[in-house]
């Protein structure tokens, strides 16, 4: 039978990549588009809970392309498997193709990364790929043909329960790409500030701004780096925040006992 | 000298318990409020990259208060780190104190805790605070009391690097607590569906309810059960997302050959 792909991203149902996605993923499965109807970007794993959500199909080239949800990218996700899609069998998620890269410290900040952690936490196996470049119209072809490849391969050999994939693709030609590792969520970091500025009437306002910083440009491990380096980077990804390792410093510190209650 | 205090919540600024967090915290540091214009609860780890800020002093029965943020949890923690207190030294964050659970699941949706992950992102020590009940007008004045006696365990004793507590208080009397356990992210979770509804206008909406559900009610070690059972639950988090065990099934599983570029 044939497989039948979700598919999410944060950039909006609009924006090129998802499209890019669809086309490629269409020749391999059936395609059910569910994704913010606006640009959702640094939303992280917001949910919509104090307001309704509403649902528009979407066009494009006069076609049907996918439902739009006034949403987050969790809330798109959710919606589509609890509601839209409640009778149907799910057998992979796809968010993207985001038009950035989500490598170390932008994974919590990421609206990509969320729908995928979703929709892992609904039992459903799920990836997240981004494009690592900021140019303005970048190419997504080979980023979506190789999402048809992983969604292949995840089709035949599954994902590790509770874990999602989380890709970065080089903004580089086919011929260029040294190949996949697997690799871990690098520790590179953004070193930002605030802009103060004055609008037109005075009134003072700041803007974020800031600059990437990478101090393991040597470990190939390292998801950033990888990409750095063209290596097509996933890294598994999961949803237990549990310090594990703390957990014992901690117990021995003391803190129990301090706060012995008799 | 005497430590230096930043707090901020998800509730929005004017709500009761971080007013009762900063009377009590006043007792033993100063203390400074930066914290969300409005509620802002579920809005994950979101940042504003595509807006401007903007800050507004906020008066409470009639003194200075803190600052108003017209962004999320982590927007107030980064702007108060990066540009208000540049130039102060901050010993410790504290973000609540929550209206309501922040265990198992929830942790990745939560506003509350968000703000103490960027707290730590930043180089602060930091904890999250959250009273568990969902009543309306709870007692928050012992969970404020337990607030600053961790603070003081933190000042003498620190907190491994690179990891904050998420902290859970029961919402019974201090004679009833049992005490203080160092636990993990319980496995309880969200069984949610969505309402459709029609609005006045005859259009439909969806809106998400649910109910949380724990398997758990034997361990312990899991924050929603120690909170259950009338102990103060602190479990230690990171945000190193990479799931680690699953890097070595990955590799085994041939996904870094089978996209061999050559």
């Amino acid at each position: 039978m044939r497989k039948h792909i979700l598919v999410s991203n944060d950039d909006g149902i609009n924006a090129e990549g998802i499209y890019a996605l669809v086309v490629e993923l269409k020749k391999i499965a059936d395609v059910t588009v569910v994704a913010p109807e606006k640009q959702m970007s640094a939303v992280g794993h917001a949910i919509t809970v104090q307001y309704p959500l509403r649902v528009n199909p979407f066009y494009k080239n006069g076609e049907f392309f996918g439902y739009a949800v006034d949403g987050t990218p969790a809330d798109a996700v959710k919606l589509a498997v609890k509601a839209l899609l409640r009778d149907k069998k799910i057998d992979l998620l796809i968010s993207g193709i985001n038009h950035g890269m989500n490598t170390s410290i932008n994974i919590i900040y990421s609206g990509t990364v969320s729908a995928a952690t979703e929709g892992t936490i609904l039992g459903i196996p799920s990836f997240a790929i981004s494009l690592a470049t900021y140019e303005p119209n970048p190419d997504f072809s080979f980023a979506a043909k190789f999402a048809a490849k992983l969604a292949q391969f995840i089709f035949r050999n599954g994902i590790p329960s509770g874990t999602l994939l989380n890709v970065n693709v080089p903004p580089v030609p086919e011929s260029e790409i040294k190949g996949v590792l697997i690799t871990r969520q690098g520790k590179a970091f953004w070193d930002d500030w605030f802009d103060l500025r004055k609008d037109p009437n005075g009134r003072e306002y700041y803007w974020l701004t800031g600059k990437f910083v990478n101090y393991e440009h040597e470990d190939i491990n390292s998801d950033h780096t990888a990409v750095q380096n063209n290596y097509i980077s996933i890294t598994p990804i999961h949803f237990d925040l549990t310090d594990y390792e703390a957990i014992g410093k901690l117990k021995k510190s003391g803190l129990e006992e301090i706060f012995k209650f008799d």
